[in-house]
């Protein structure tokens, strides 16, 4: 990229509402990390922690939080630093709008109806009824079962599974692997082996949702599990039938939640959370990595811990559970001297 | 679905034996939950806790359990109300046979046999040698590796993968992403890093197994791994090189089986299970979601906790843990008090 | 295989460096596990665990650790069995080299290089740009984004999917499902919801790594995600973007690594072990099956529990929160008790 595709310091000031201590005309033209940006480059730095590194980079320019001085090169001093780095992120990558149209190997349903605008990859297998909206990418080797809607301005990467029925709303992105509308795990117990109680609900996935790769969202037994608005979920996450995730929710990798589980709106949780089954967790709740969750959480509560409880009492507890050892033997050492002086007392009394 | 393609309610009721209140030649045209179903619809009430959303229902008719009343429509009132639910969407929902032959994006190798009843999917890939019973269906974008046999009845969702070797009984359902046959985990501690063992056993996977999307069961090293039949898995499951795992178990989501472990008959997991490997569990254990296990459980317990204790211990520990740090404060003043009666004991003595 | 394919026990014993206790002349052409292995099969066997198996077995010949005696056979003792299994395993199963050439339903793209010797599977892709070594296996299915370099002797089994822009060093083994190179999970807060951080770096994964089926290994958001030469990874295993995995290291099934840890070379850590973001691991630390790691873990250390201590303090408490109930009792017991005896010093005083 030439210089003159970059962007000036002074107009990304702007942009960020940063301070700019430096040159506003000079020209950054890519974002790059500390060790490896060049001269023409900007880069990022979170905090302090960072500051050796920093003093090291090759840098032209930093994004870097308010009140971290010290800096080999001109730096946009930010409020919200990541913020800025998504904004700038953004910015140099706007991302590729592949090339709308029907790649002749994918194998598209007659009677699916596929926009003009919307790009169908190598390989991908688009089934009878399927309604793929506009700008819509389905992504080489992608499932899109029978039935299904895409809205407008998805991207479904590579071996995306969608199975028949299932509803994706506006912007949505589906990482690789993941597969969207499985059965739900329900069975009844019978003399035979369990007995497969068949699941003909389905699974709504709202705007703005992000899906990481090799997740797998279950279709309900009746009705829907629902993705609300605006949730990004983590790699390898399971979400069981009939769920209910609110909007704006953060999970990390490999969380799981059980059946019919309800999350509120804003909740956020740390990788390898675990929910059993019918928990309400309340909006604005934070799960700690790890958290495995038995009864429902409050909403604003901070939980965390094996079974989840407050992640104060969570934290005490395990700073406690280490002298736990040694205060068994404290108890025994107190059982044998008020043992003495209690005998000491019964032989005066 | 025109009213005449549904069931009367008195003919439910026989075949569910069930006790019907309200009118026998009722009919019935499909099966949805409290929320979304009709007039035309049967839907199905778990317990009191949803009473409330059970009678502000549209339904043309409930399944219930016994005792519960107060329903607004004619009600199917059942011994077993899940069993009943899975009777009726079989009954409603008896799945869709897909037409038999194999498409033409598919690829399959010259001397595969695949049997004229089978439905091979677009752009799947059948190898050499491998062995496709009747009325399988292989999905769209499924990999069967060489000398696969597929037993009669098999469901195999798009992007299952099967490595060479392995063995499927009758009426397995494989859900997408699921992979059966990868190497197992198994190395030698080298100057040069780990170095690996070939694994060139196999994976036998016995008749009315499910297997759960993006689950994984590894090959043995020598010899076979083996789901034992009627057992079902959920997503994320991960099962290791030369396990064996019994008949009729239920395995919950994200649980992982390391190498070599011998799991009995009728044995129940929840979710996020972790077991050590070389690990025994006896007949008809229970394991509480969450639960690690280093050690074998015998027959018939129920365990949970990390790391695996009998179920009622885990419980009382747990809640004993959030006194701990009460108790410490607790027996540090024990000590003060008792110091200063030794004190005066000593004075007196 | 006719018994002229096979090896002499003689031969073996030298290239094992093992004792032989039998004819050297003696052949067998196959390694089996004990149960299965027939006369001209040799078997293996690990401990005296197994030493009735062993009696039992229909094997032409044993490894066995030294030491053990008693078998039903000629015996190759070896100081290291394991070692020796693998070592026979590689001799009696070299691999099939897939024969060079582009499948004709593959799709790759004109300006991909593809080294004559490399073989590319049925219904693989390969983007612009793609670069692929000598002798590499890209399976059936494969998607191989654009600008992807694969380097010599890799094997990428059915469905693997290595976004654009990755780097793989030589001999790497990727498992079916693996992805490698999905965004990122980065987020910043917004009243909107939280807002995409672009995911603008790669991953780098060196020679002779492995890498097990659905396993996620993220792209850094700037820079790059490094897997270690040597390092083995399992099955559902994820690690997040930035993160730094070093040399000849170990990750058992369903460990997850959050964003921007850094872990040393030849780490072992057991299956479902969970790190928390910026975490460092040091060289030749051991992580306990079910570690949650939230703090830094020092080089060479054993590492256990939640949340991660010193596995052998874990163990002690582990073992004293089994007493803690009781300890609860008795420590009313004592305060009872006490307040008695001080209540008679009073009287006195």
């Amino acid at each position: 990229m030439g210089a003159g595709a970059g962007f000036a310091l002074g107009r990304l000031a702007q942009m960020l509402e940063a301070t700019l201590d430096g040159q506003p005309e000079r020209v950054v033209t890519g974002v790059a990390a500390l060790a490896s940006a060049g001269p023409d480059d900007l880069t990022y730095i979170a905090d302090h922690a960072h500051l050796e590194s920093a003093r090291a980079s090759r840098a032209g320019a930093f994004i870097a939080p308010v009140g971290l001085s010290g800096l080999p090169a001109p730096t946009l001093r930010c409020r919200e630093p990541r913020r800025a780095l998504a904004t700038v992120l953004h910015l140099f990558h706007p991302g590729v709008e592949p090339a709308p149209g029907i790649d002749e190997s994918a194998r598209v349903a007659a009677d699916a109806r596929v926009h003009p605008t919307a790009a169908i990859g190598a390989l991908a297998v688009v089934e009878s009824g399927a309604v793929i909206g506009a700008r819509v990418w389905v992504g080489p080797l992608v499932y899109v079962g029978s039935g299904v809607a895409i809205g407008d301005g998805c991207l479904l990467h590579p071996h995306v599974v969608i199975y028949g029925g299932c509803h994706l709303g506006q912007r949505v992105i589906v990482h690789a692997g993941a597969v969207i509308g499985a059965d739900g795990f329900g069975f009844v117990p019978d003399r035979q082996g369990p007995l497969k109680i068949p699941q003909v609900g389905t699974v709504i996935v709202e705007d703005d949702v992000e899906i990481g790769a090799n997740s797998t969202i279950d279709r309900a037994t009746l009705g829907e599990t629902v993705i609300g608005r605006g949730t990004k979920i983590d790699n390898l996450v399971h979400i069981g039938h009939n769920v209910e995730v609110g909007e704006r929710c953060l999970m990390a990798a490999q969380s799981g939640i059980s059946g019919s589980c309800h999350i509120g709106n804003d909740v956020i949780m740390g990788g390898q959370v675990g929910l059993a089954d019918h928990v309400r967790i309340g909006d604005g709740a934070m799960l700690a990595g790890g958290t495995a969750v038995m009864r429902d959480v409050p909403a604003g509560q901070r939980f965390a811990g094996r079974w989840a409880r407050p992640a104060t009492l969570t934290h005490r507890i395990w700073v406690a559970e280490s002298q736990l050892p040694d205060l068994l033997r404290s108890v025994k050492t107190l059982e044998r001297r008020l043992a003495a002086l209690e005998g000491r007392a019964g032989d005066r009394g």
